[in-house]
């Protein structure tokens, strides 16, 4: 049988320190050459509703020590608002019932078989958190006690838990724009992590006095400024122009999640706005000399040393995720969700074939 | 809802008069440059069964026109036994139920909705076998009587209801190493299209005066010899090495499916014997300068002439699909499926998600 997973099932399957504990060991694994990655590619083209554009996203993995080999796949409606002066990246949930497209195939490496079928979203958010986890777990300092994260939606809560789950933290703060939307990121994370989770007017003073800073937006632009980089703090962030450049520049240590994906080729046909799309990517890029970072599989693999010194300032870019990761962590939720009878079955011959493909 | 069609689902609901027409008119679009190719990646990794490796491909295309885009994913056990002193890639079908695992997964560019999945299998070799109809449309001799075809397996049926699709075929001889594999394929075949379809106990005695020569083999070597190679004469192919060099360099004209790979990027790990994997893919392509060759684009186009006189000898190499080409034949059999209440239905709830990926 091949199983059908919902979010909520993956939520109740995988904790955030079972996401850090799977990604360091599944790294680990990338590093001795025993796992595959198929970088990301986006294809972009013309769509109805006006001022979009359609998206098919899709990236491989192969993890054998898992047993597993997954497909990631996005098919996206989206649109570049403008909020607060700065372009965003909003997917329209445009399917039916409004909601968005993203799944996860997951295949045995030992039979071909597809094992599970599942959709990507909090798996993506809390492989994202555990990526930065992972990062701050060899860049934070370790008597961090102050977080702040900047940003209040779907990424952010997984920030927040990813840093609880690495660093003894005690407060965290948080700024964005919408005065509601941080309130309520407070109210909920104080009383899901029972830790003290305040509201800051301004980024700046979210930021002050925190050693680690999680940028987890949908921005395109700068959230983070070199002016409120302090001795000690660790910066990271979710997507590359979240920190403005002359901040990475002035960071004892920076390293990057991974160098996989090429420069994004995106291949296009008569699309709205097409220069919007990539936001300042290539040219925080080319300012921060991303192409020569260093990786988390540099820290991992213990080839370079992370923070050395509780002076250090550092910053951890997460840039792009991987199939990989999803082939790693979803083969541990799918063997629990077979243990627990979680999902829905459904017969494995209606996803494969007696013909010789 | 999301549709689950099988391949006998697919057989009813598109020809290979469909699949030649949707595939022209797909290339037509692509040549407008409103048609996206995200080109196959084939990720190699070990597996438990001896003497195997574990592959997974994937395929990316969007269709506008169509409204649709696809992902192609092959999830595949693959062995390289030896038959007649040949290195052929064949597949285990290890799957519960000993099944083969390829699946095409279907979305819409207007609402980003999963609209079908369904095995590749069946219109994996109606693509194929139109794509060299296509090129016998353009490269064959308009009054062509005759077809050989050599291999009498899954793919082989395909190419001769394409030669039967575009040209008057009047008799068909058929050879492959096993006498009763090709007997049995006659059989089949005299009945199928109502032609006389005869076996060949050579491959020379198949092909002596053919005015249209199909290879369809799983062979990793050659299977058309430049000896055999007549005036007048198409040979295509669906694996780069069936035709030797020679024949190809000796043609007239030349032409290939695409440009769209590069070099098969194979990632790999601790895999047993991957010097025989590619075969002679690589000698072959260096020894007909295939990165030069012009593709069927240039013939639908018009920018290329085909066969301008029936004296000519021509080839078409039909190299490797795109998942554009499911995208676009999909979009036509998932439109018909609806209409003819085909498939299962699944709530496509199940594919979808309420957080923003």
């Amino acid at each position: 049988m091949t199983l059908i997973l919902s979010n909520d099932d993956i939520d109740r399957l995988l904790t955030m320190a079972d996401y850090v504990d799977i990604l360091e060991d599944a790294n680990r694994e990338l590093i001795a050459g025993r796992g595959l990655v198929r970088q990301r590619t986006d294809s972009l083209a013309p769509t109805k509703t006006p001022g979009a554009i359609y998206g098919l996203k899709s990236a491989d993995g192969v993890a054998p020590k898992f047993g597993t080999a997954a497909v990631r796949i996005n098919s996206d409606i989206i649109t570049y608002p403008e909020v607060g002066g700065v372009k965003r990246r909003v997917k329209v949930p445009a399917a039916p019932n409004k909601r968005w497209v993203g799944l996860v195939l997951l295949f045995s490496t030992e039979t071909g078989e597809p094992l599970a079928i599942f959709p990507d979203g909090n798996m993506q958010r809390m492989r994202v958190g555990a990526t930065n986890g992972l990062g701050a777990k060899y860049l934070a300092r370790q008597d961090a006690r102050t977080a702040a994260i900047i940003g209040s939606g779907f990424q952010a809560g997984a920030q927040l838990m990813a840093i609880a789950a690495v660093r003894g933290i005690e407060r965290v703060r948080c700024f964005s724009p919408s005065r509601e939307n941080r309130e309520s990121f407070c109210r909920e994370w104080s009383e899901k992590l029972n830790l003290d989770v305040t509201p800051a007017a301004t980024g700046e003073e979210a930021v002050k006095g925190a050693e680690i800073v999680a940028c987890s937006t949908s921005s395109l632009g700068h959230v983070f400024f070199e002016r409120w980089l302090e001795p000690g703090m660790l910066v990271s962030s979710i997507k590359l122009a979240e920190i403005e450049p002359a901040a990475v520049n002035r960071s004892d240590l920076v390293f990057i999640h991974n160098h996989e994906h090429k420069a994004k080729a995106l291949e296009t046909s008569d699309l709205p706005d097409m220069k919007d799309i990539s936001g300042l990517d290539g040219e925080v890029s080319k300012a921060i000399g991303f192409a020569k970072l260093p990786t988390l599989l540099d820290l991992i693999s213990g080839r370079l040393k992370g923070r050395t010194s509780d002076a250090q300032t550092t910053c951890f870019l997460n840039n792009m995720g991987t199939g990989y990761q999803f082939a790693a962590c979803g083969a541990v939720a799918y063997r629990r969700a077979k243990e627990r009878g979680l999902g829905h079955e459904l017969p494995t011959d209606w996803f494969t074939e007696d013909v010789h493909p």
